[in-house]
């Protein structure tokens, strides 16, 4: 198996409870992850200290909100949430899954 | 305009003479960008120190190499490039557009 190429999708898993997550790569610097959402699910707003991040729809759509910034994404869509600024997925408007990275990791 | 959504492919751009970069956002622990190439084009085998990378390809096709490993790949890849890595582009078998990312920021 590769250590350094991965289809992104690969690693999506979906439960009915809950949104789930996956890592992907971690290094000192950086973290890259999946988010992965059923319709309806969602993430509570949060906050991440000393560290940026970001989400790149790969598919599905949802509303998103970052500091002030409400929009519903779709594949393609980058969101960037930087260091101290709340950020979370209100509600999946589909199944959805996003690519997710930080840095430096949590 | 909005500071913390972007469809990701909105600032590619390409050139004949060589390979295109262009910025997303950038804060103290991440960076966000894209690397465009038109059929042919490359990007020379380099190394990030202490900084980890990643590309993600959102279109195209080209053959990519981390380390010993070498893969084409198309959309829907991520390659992990972590510190100390050498990486490149060695062809763009088509145009093509990757996000990628570094941690901390070049």
């Amino acid at each position: 198996m590769s250590t350094h190429f991965m289809p992104a999708a690969q690693a999506a898993s979906f439960r009915t409870e809950k949104a789930t997550k996956a890592d992907l790569f971690r290094g000192r610097g950086l973290f890259l992850g999946l988010n992965c959402f059923e319709r309806g699910q969602s993430q509570p707003l949060h906050t991440h200290a000393s560290a940026d991040k970001f989400y790149f729809v790969l598919s599905g759509k949802a509303r998103m909100r970052v500091g002030d910034e409400t929009q519903i994404v779709a594949a393609g869509m980058v969101v960037w949430a930087p260091e101290d600024v709340p950020h979370g997925v209100e509600e999946a408007l589909e199944r959805t899954v996003m690519l997710v990275g930080m840095g430096p990791p949590p």
